[in-house]
């Protein structure tokens, strides 16, 4: 394998970009030039995805495409920015032209949909891991940051968590579910959809966000640490599927729902006097946010969970089986 | 290994950055928040360095914290930009403090001498690979691509090339040569400096740069493939260091001087008319840069190589021996 043939997969990337006014100088420089809006401030992302930790070889390159897009898009949501510009780092065990037309047809389509273009990266002979990192912009002063939760503010998360889980342990063959069901959720694990139009219309309204990637409870304990605040959240409020809920019992459904991780919605926190700007916002979305707790005083990241007005523990985990130690879902 | 003690090395990289006053937010959210100067635009420059490719076991880890940005700033540099912000995505096989510890004092380091910061990435757990954005800024218009050069441009090279290519030859045991020499050329190897003073420089002057990190004929062909020409190249001028000249013969040194990357220097043009502007902006840095050749018309991207006023040709090259196929340094 030569220079050649790495710079030859340029091919498949440079000539499948949409134009973007602001972009100069895209692929083939030593740099993108690029021209960022007057009055806007810039928010950039990176994510990794590697072999054997965050996906296997049964993975769909499509997907690994669609996927390593989706989730540094789902962080620009997350800070209610609106998505611009992917650098994309590619290290590949060799050059597989099918695998590169089907993982650049994933990149393409979910990078177009969202209005976003690929203006350069490196590729490079190694251990397939693959990074991007995603540029997004928004006015002056409108990030969402995960510190601005305030005592009080609702606690809101944007749809079903624990279906990409359950998507990952029926690939592994750990759950058996109706054919239906399977579809839905591997599809969830495999092409998450990043909630950018809704972090975009929560600007001025969430008092704090956070995507969802490492499971709902680490990554609200994120945003309450930074906040320096506990939580209570209502478990009858929880947005689960059927999917999961016809699968595995309550307690089991639960877990999904609080642990596992790639399911890449939004959780925020909206001040009682923004609820109505709330729904007037949501109005204009696809998406409808559940309110499933609030912000309280106490241990910084602490949360109290309820179940029909009793206190719920989280039972005994029975077991892990997961890629890697990072993405940890039990069953 | 656990997702905390991924997080834990957050520690060697969020509480050692100096501020800059344009990052609202850095390391510690969904992304970074940054506000761009007003009338800039943006150079974004991405380069990955994969264990057993561009560096082995023996490389130190402070000199790859060094390098992964320097190979980066320096495409910066032969845009013109000045750098400001740096993503960092770390693939590690494990958690070692010591590796850990002098990889990020050499990232920090040489950030700090150059005035740009770390403002967030993503830590994973897999085959060690580093992958690094970097982004620049310069006053709208005036960054140097690698398509401006027209024919009669004198051709430029910022300092002696040739030299990381016999440190890596050294470090492989290929060549033996004294220790002094060994010593310059192994640190230029391990610790190249991108000429980011040199490259903002050159705005408003150069019509064409490229950085050196392949070797100079191939950057070179590069810049002049994508301006659609050729050029004429004396090897008299070639600047090749002592290093190189007293340890092997003179067409090997050739070789390493035309064919061998990672110097990391610029390769530039400049119109006749501008030469006098050169001349004045070369007063105020401590690079002196050597004509060594002309653009001119002919195949796209092909080079004329005289010596003695004879037209030169490469000798037939006596064995590779490389990281990589990337990284072709023939001996």
């Amino acid at each position: 394998m030569s220079v050649d043939e790495f710079s030859l997969i340029d091919e498949y990337f440079a000539h499948r970009q949409h134009s973007r006014r602001d972009v100069e100088l895209g692929i083939g420089d030593d740099g993108a030039i690029l021209t960022p809006a007057a009055q806007h401030q810039l928010v950039v992302a990176t994510d990794t995805l590697v072999e054997g930790v965050h996906f296997d070889r049964t993975t769909p390159p499509r997907a690994l495409g669609h996927k390593v897009v989706a989730v540094n898009l789902s962080d620009l949501a997350a800070m209610g920015a609106e998505p611009c510009w992917l650098s994309l780092a590619l290290t590949l065990p060799q050059i597989d032209h099918d695998w590169l037309t089907d993982f650049s047809s994933g990149f393409h389509e979910v990078s177009r949909y969202y209005g976003c273009t690929l203006v350069g990266g490196d590729t490079t002979k190694g251990p397939l891991t693959i990074t991007v990192t995603a540029h997004g912009q928004l006015p002056n002063g409108r990030a969402i940051t995960r510190h601005g939760a305030k005592a009080g503010d609702w606690i809101y998360l944007s749809g079903n968590v624990g279906d990409a889980g359950l998507g990952l342990a029926a690939t592994q063959g750990r759950v058996q579910l109706p054919a239906a069901h399977l579809q839905r959720v591997v599809e969830k694990l495999h092409y998450p959809h990043p909630r950018v139009a809704l972090g975009q219309s929560l600007r001025g309204i969430a008092s704090a966000a956070i995507d969802i990637s490492d499971g709902l409870l680490a990554d609200l304990g994120h945003l309450l640490q930074r906040s320096q605040l506990a939580a209570r959240i209502d478990l009858n409020e929880l947005p689960l599927s059927l999917a999961l809920t016809e699968t595995v019992d309550t307690d089991t459904a639960l877990r999904y729902g609080l642990t596992s991780g790639d399911d890449y919605e939004l959780c925020f926190t909206v001040p009682e006097e923004r609820r109505g700007m709330l729904d007037t916002a949501l109005a204009h979305t696809a998406v409808k946010p559940i309110c499933i707790g609030q912000v309280i005083g106490g241990r910084p990241g602490s949360m109290q969970l309820s179940l029909d007005g009793q206190a719920w523990q989280m039972p005994e985990q029975r077991g892990f089986n997961h890629f890697g130690d990072d993405h940890a879902v039990s069953e």
